[in-house]
């Protein structure tokens, strides 16, 4: 199957266009950005969410930024790194895009305004290319993991909506599936935000893949019953010896995978590898807000004030995983020896 | 702690009274119900549910039936026997409460009208108390088994809202707390219907109780912090051989608790044993509607019409289960013998 490209951004005519995802899936509303207010907010709302997508929206936003806004070329550039900049000062992407974009910047500002919007615009669309070419290989390594009629379990959203295109689990998913290796999914709608139940329900409708919406607590039956034959999930951030960050509930369906001897397979660009951690525990586990256990969409599920814990992430141990999928291969353990190897190919190329 | 004794329906003036619980947390509702078409619409609508509960409001029909009703004596019994037992086709407490109470009935009803009410009321209220002594006889059993400083795990609901006063986990934890032996309860969600988030929370703030609501999902990782002591959940059935029927999510939290060395208890009185169950395969799983996982107090979580499985229930092997709480004690592995033992000695006790 050939499938047309979907990316939750784009920028033509001087405008980022930007899927609202806070709307979905009721709504599918795009937003027309062409200030560089409007991509911030796009950004502190969430309409634009997953670390890819965000590095890839605050680069477009400097260019809509330089182009609509009145001052200096200088002042215009300042202006619309600082706001961008403050949109989620937490996200890593979001600064390494500026980043990058400041030194695209200062290498054109003499050539005149013509010269550093053009270069500006090239870096993004490069940058955002460079996403979706990474997700393709990715997939491409991590589709040959899987075998035809498996049935594979996924959680949170990984898929074109998280990224600039094709995604990272869900793309290896898409990538399997048009290989006729998957016969269905099973998306745990992933509370508290339920990314699964909103997004990856939302994309495998498009990619016409058949799946099946459960509650998060429902894998451990299924697996039980020996309906679940795989799972592949995302990451955050993959620490050294391969424990790995996640969406909280990923280190219980590691748990459940484990139990049943299914493989459970992380996949994610080399990028979220972070080599200053040794293990996970040196990963710190954000603490969100209790309203989000809460209420749902608005509406109170639970005694106002009650306590509530909102862990964000989990750490699922590397003895429980059975691969790491990346763009420059699928990783094996022992995870210490395999994430160094492709960490060091890596700079290789790079420097 | 002496507390006061809390249920969610009572019998005075003729009438019954019901907690609404599906306006639990938000409000709470009594439905003043001095019809039996008032008593059948609150077991059918869930403003009365778990199964000892209903089993007792369905005695309680029969009585306001009676009283309320037009006819020969005969006739108004027959009429609310009916209407009752089509609320809840499946519930065995509710068919075998109304059994009894037709028994009853027919022992009293040549002595005419004014004995027939008052032996029938005689008889509901026993019912009701005798639901209330179970449980607390349980919950003394069962709080041996903890020690100061717990922070226990529950799941779903399972408190004096689920019976006819005090429940059976819920009821082995205020138990235990009032010995000092339980420093915080994590109460799951449980999701789809909520009734953690909904009402167990609802209970423990009654009870002052220091708790904090989790998505179903955090279990795991609370468990890897070490920030969990133990498991106490109820029962739905439970086969010959201790394999434990229970709310969806429960075979998770018991795999999760096996990985961690955590003790995990089922919480139930011995009517919820079913000798003709050999094991666990031999009980049915009950899947539920769809619409219960993609909609959330009504508002849309999921693309309309979004495929979802709803499984109701899901099975805990027995070898992952350290004791199974009754009123006639805690029952130890090997449970083949365990549970034959309590039940040899109810046939003893009641024949």
């Amino acid at each position: 199957m050939n499938r047309q490209l979907f990316s939750p951004l784009f920028f033509g005519d001087g405008i980022v266009q930007i899927l609202d995802q806070t709307q979905l899936p009721r709504e599918e509303t795009w937003l027309a950005c062409d200030t560089v207010e409007k991509v911030a907010l796009a950004i502190e709302r969430l309409s634009v969410r997953g670390a890819p997508a965000i590095g890839v929206a605050a680069a477009w936003g400097l260019v809509v930024g330089l182009r609509s806004s009145e001052g200096t070329l200088d002042e215009r550039f300042e202006a619309a790194f600082a706001r961008l900049a403050r949109t989620r000062p937490t996200a890593v992407n979001l600064l390494w895009a500026l980043d990058r974009g400041r030194s695209v910047y200062e290498s054109q500002r003499d050539a005149g305004e013509e010269a550093v919007l053009e270069a500006l615009v090239q870096w993004a669309q490069a940058l955002q290319d460079a996403d979706v070419a990474t997700n393709l290989e990715l997939a491409r390594h991590g589709a040959t993991l899987f075998e035809p009629g498996d049935r594979v379990l996924t959680h949170c959203n990984t898929g074109a909506l998280a990224t600039a295109g094709h995604g990272t689990a869900l793309g290896v998913i898409t990538t399997a599936f048009d290989q006729q290796r998957i016969a269905q999914v099973w998306v745990d709608e992933t509370r508290p935000l339920l990314q699964g139940a909103r997004l990856t329900t939302w994309e495998l409708e498009r990619l016409a893949i058949p799946y099946q919406l459960i509650p998060d607590s429902s894998a451990g039956a299924l697996m039980s019953q020996g309906r679940v034959d795989r799972v592949v999930v995302g990451a955050d951030r993959i620490a050294a010896n391969g424990d790995t960050a996640n969406k909280i509930g990923t280190y219980t369906v590691a748990v459940l995978a484990h139990r049943h001897g299914i493989p459970f397979y992380i996949a994610a660009p080399c990028s979220t590898i972070d080599p200053q951690a040794a293990t996970g525990a040196e990963i710190p586990i954000e603490e969100r807000a209790a309203e989000e256990i809460r209420t749902v969409f608005g509406a109170e599920v639970a005694p106002e004030g009650a306590p509530a814990l909102n862990l964000a992430f989990d750490v699922t141990p590397h003895e429980l995983i059975a691969g790491i999928i990346t763009e420059r291969g699928v990783l094996r353990p022992p995870y210490t020896e395999s994430i160094a190897r492709a960490l060091g190919s890596a700079q290789g190329v790079s420097s």
